[in-house]
């Protein structure tokens, strides 16, 4: 099993295969990561999709001297497996496992962590330069998927990239998607690209005829170059758009002819300056369910591999959310609601299917899409944009400048807040307290349940008068009992004789299993589910009967719930301790939530912990 | 004395006009333009450069009804003078006087606050969509510069209009240069386009000989609505950047030809869906000095109008870092400078001439300016990224991502951190504390004086093992007596018997002489210099030694300094009231700079009296 890729212990190893054994290896490669990610759940039909694009990167390019950079990086399993990193796969983006992203700390072959979209020609560019002024002499690769490519710094990059003319290779690997279908005009103009130019026969000549194509050599590569001003090599009209940037532009080409492949990486290598060699892919390739419903097995869960993915019916949050606001959009007309490539991510796929014409999908663009927000607020509308939080802190200007200068009246969906579990690092929502709260104008809110984050939906809609975000998790929605239904103000969902914990969004419920935990009527519980503005007066009066206060949220102390709550009371004269409990000042690995959430203290047990700390403290 | 355009009430009294009295009225702005902004003070190079454009907007649609959106907005000030502003001029961008930016509650006339570049497209899109939403029926026009084109969220907007095709016109103004010279493809591709072109000479036919163009009607624009797709309009070669993005491209045509900007706007009317209409302008037009040096004349204090302005040599912050840095660079040759458009702003021309290969201005770019460094400072380059605080906020997300998560070693040289002055809401640099300060693995200083500021770029420069922010702030940098120089740790800077200031950057100047006042040598001044990681044990020992505790800083209070300090007094158990000064939770406006800080309390008398407070409080 697996005989190939089994003796793969580098990228060396791939050189002297002969050209059955690479297709053998690539059918090998194939079965292991569908059987593979079956059983550790993971990104599947992006890597299904690269499988000859990265063993040609192998083959051509000379790893770790040459460098590769991957976009978005879930896509980089291949590279993983050819460069060292099979046997780790049992234990993919689990504790202390193998990363479902490329980590510099991980291999020599990771050059440049990702996780956020199209970041890697920037990156490519500044290790270009870098090269350069040490006088080095290697190959840098930026591979970037068209869906990263609507991503503004993406064109910020490659506008530079056509200044600096530094020696930078983008490989544009195009799927014909991002996470949800793909949008924007160069979307369309790649889609032209695709469908006029019948690149799979494009095979001795160019559209216009002008140039036979022989084998790959420096004469032809010469003459490319020079001939490089008069015409415009193979497709003229689609490469028009990165030509006129400044890249020189290849393709498009059969992303799974691995030879093809080759002979065209070879020529990029051989163009001086910035090349764009644009891919045709295709999501889920070899994997006939996966070939179906790409989208279905962007980001999988264990499954079985001898049949198609179920839809499983789940009550997490973002379904909540979107099934609240399509009903909130039945009576108010003038509610939209805003994605940024994520309409099945953030649960707005039956809003989409019921409102098609107030559903808008701007593409990877959150800067576009917060500042498109306020301009259809200032203008009566009223839109949810429903954004992860990890990805929202790349509108962190357009909220300061375009919404809360302005008290734009917005309603920012913020979808997993908090932990996210096997994504690591790079996607944990623990950060958007410190990074909203310090904002005038601005209202948070954070609800301990789905009832509540309907109810705040529902008060947002009516009550919009200035920006208004709302923090959720990911994961199961639960309903909880509510003390103090559809208000906003502090809810005491437990009394207590000595501690009391002030708690935030789902970390209500793990406050009061650790309070039921310890017993005795000891340990109150504090519903905090709207931080800003801050109730701070009923806060006084109810902190007043308790020895010890302790503040539970799944967010970065610093900037957080309880720094809030701390310096609110310290400006009005109330000196006394506040434990905080959330993240300290370091990033969160990946890991299953609950596990992640013991690690750091803020399961039960830590808070039951604490509480015995605190009362004897 | 302007006659003409002291009758100009609105621009309903434009419309009356004969040619002769518009071309009166063009010089008649020029002139006014000039003597008001040379007794004000302001930005006066983009203002002469837009005169016949904003003419011919007011003349060609119907504001209020039509929508202008002013892309960064400080070119605003003719739109200003004919809407009805003239008087208010010799207020302009004073306290409580007449904005620099267009500003909704300023008029009816203004729709969308700007200040910050690259937005007006993404607003646009959010009022055009929302008028279709609504049924309305009228224009929204966003008119953006050539420089700003080069922001990422330009392009993300762009890109969705391509798409949604919503009826957005998008003037393009096109004066060769962002504030320092303009950088990327994008501007070599319009550069070809002004060259190649003699667009001036465009007047019967276009390039190709194939269309006559008669006076605008309704038949020529059907038969060229028509023909879109079969051959571009006008200009074939450089308008195809657009075009494949999906916008009609009409241009480029001459700015400053009234006739012809209002023909063209005519007809842009006329096309349905997006259409971008590239406008080529002469900063500085009109007035020979600003047509010389127009970047001289970008913005400026008061000036005399008869004479060429003089350079003046200022030791600001902008001028003591970039000295520095240059100087530290002859030393290390991995130290690189970049820059987002801002070369002069920042101080780094004297660096620029020295090493001009090692400079690196990406335009308006700064998302890609920080993930480009990152990606230099792990490929064993010193980057130092010079940025004002309020434009870094745009990089918040890659400041995560990029640098904290891989602790990437650059250098952030944060400029214009605090208050600006007359730029007011959208430019000053009162956040950057507390977007960064919750970012692990982030260090922040803060020098009290330009000659701690020269030591800090050298401690950074030998002991770049993370990412290190230096902020600074705008204006006159003075010398301090120092305690304890050539350190980061907390310097007393006098002792004091009762009440403890603990102040940071410029503000401890302004605590020095408050304890200077209060005399009996009851105030002690700690200057914290490095804000994190923080020597709290150091901190602890010098405040035992007080009654009272106040914190200053020229930043929100809200995850400020202050709060810094607290949080870290808390989690160590030192439950004291700490007195926070700083900026309350509300954007500041515009004003001078000691007026502001008086306003806010923040000057040696507000410091004073809340030494008073605490002292019996």
């Amino acid at each position: 099993m697996y005989k190939i890729l089994s003796a793969i212990k580098g990228p060396q190893d791939l050189k002297g295969l002969s050209a059955e054994e690479l297709t053998v290896l690539a059918y090998e490669i194939r079965t292991f990561l569908i059987e593979s990610v079956s059983k550790t759940g993971g990104h599947l039909a992006s890597n299904l999709g690269v499988v000859e694009l990265t063993m040609a990167l192998h083959l051509v390019f000379d790893s770790p001297k040459d460098q590769f950079i991957w976009d978005v990086g879930h896509q980089a399993y291949v590279h993983k497996l050819l460069t060292g990193r099979m046997a780790s796969f049992p234990t993919l983006r689990q504790f202390k496992g193998l990363s479902g992203f490329p980590k510099r700390h991980e291999s020599e072959h990771d050059h440049f962590d990702t996780g956020h979209s199209s970041t890697s020609i920037s990156a490519g560019v500044g290790m270009g330069i870098a090269r350069d002024l040490k006088g080095e002499n290697h190959e840098v690769i930026s591979i970037i998927g068209d869906g990263a490519l609507t991503g503004g710094m993406a064109f910020e990059a490659l506008n530079y990239l056509g200044h600096v003319k530094t020696n930078v290779k983008v490989i544009l690997n195009d799927n014909e998607m991002s996470i949800s279908q793909n949008v924007g005009g160069v979307s369309i103009a790649l889609n032209e690209l695709r469908t006029n130019q019948k690149y799979s026969s494009l095979k001795g000549q160019t559209k216009k005829g002008l140039l036979k194509l022989p084998s790959v050599g420096e004469p032809l590569i010469d003459l490319i170059s020079k001939m490089k001003d008069s015409f415009k090599y193979f497709v003229v009209d689609g490469g028009v758009f990165f030509e006129e940037i400044g890249l020189t532009y290849i393709g498009p080409i059969n992303g799974h002819d691995l030879k093809s492949l080759m002979k065209h990486m070879e020529m990029m290598k051989h163009v001086k300056g910035p090349v764009l060699l644009h891919v045709i892919t295709q999501k889920g390739k070899g994997y006939p369910f996966a070939e179906e419903a790409p989208n279905k097995y962007h980001g999988v869960g264990k499954f079985d591999t001898t049949m198609p993915l179920e839809d499983v019916a789940k009550l997490d949050y973002s379904k909540v959310m979107g099934d609240k606001l399509t009903k909130l959009a039945e009576k108010d007309e003038k509610i939209v609601a805003i994605s940024a490539a994520m309409i099945e991510g953030t649960g707005l796929s039956g809003f989409a299917k019921t409102y098609p014409g107030r559903i808008f999908d701007v593409a990877i663009a959150e800067q576009h899409a917060v500042t498109m927000a306020a301009g259809m607020a200032l203008s009566g509308i009223k839109p949810f944009v429903a954004l992860y939080s990890t990805f929202l802190q790349r509108a962190y200007d357009q909220v300061v400048h375009d919404i809360c200068i302005q008290k734009a009246p917005v309603v920012f969906c913020i979808d997993r807040a908090g932990l996210v579990g096997n994504d690591g690092e790079t996607h944990h929502g623990v950060f958007d307290i410190s990074y909203l709260s310090h904002l005038p104008n601005m209202t948070i809110l954070s609800p301990k349940d789905a009832t509540e984050l309907e109810f705040m939906l529902e008060y947002a809609a009516q009550e919009l008068t200035g920006p208004i975000a709302i923090r959720y998790p990911r994961g199961a929605a639960e309903r909880l009992p509510a003390v103090l239904p559809n208000e906003l103000s502090p809810e005491v969902m437990k009394t207590g004789k000595e501690v009391l914990i002030i708690a935030t969004g789902k970390m209500v419920k793990t406050a009061l299993e650790a309070a039921e935990q310890v017993g005795d009527d000891l340990v109150g519980v504090l519903n905090l589910r709207k931080i800003k503005p801050l109730d701070i007066a009923s806060v006084i009066a109810i902190i007043r009967d308790y020895k010890a206060i302790i503040t539970l949220e799944d967010h970065a102390i610093s900037g957080g719930m309880g720094e809030y709550v701390a310096s609110a009371l310290n400006a009005n004269g109330i000196n006394r301790r506040i434990h905080h409990m959330g993240i300290g000042d370091a990033f969160v690995e990946q890991g299953d939530m609950d596990g992640l959430l013991n690690s750091l203290g803020l399961g039960r047990e830590g808070v039951v912990s604490k509480i015995y700390e605190v009362r004897h403290g």
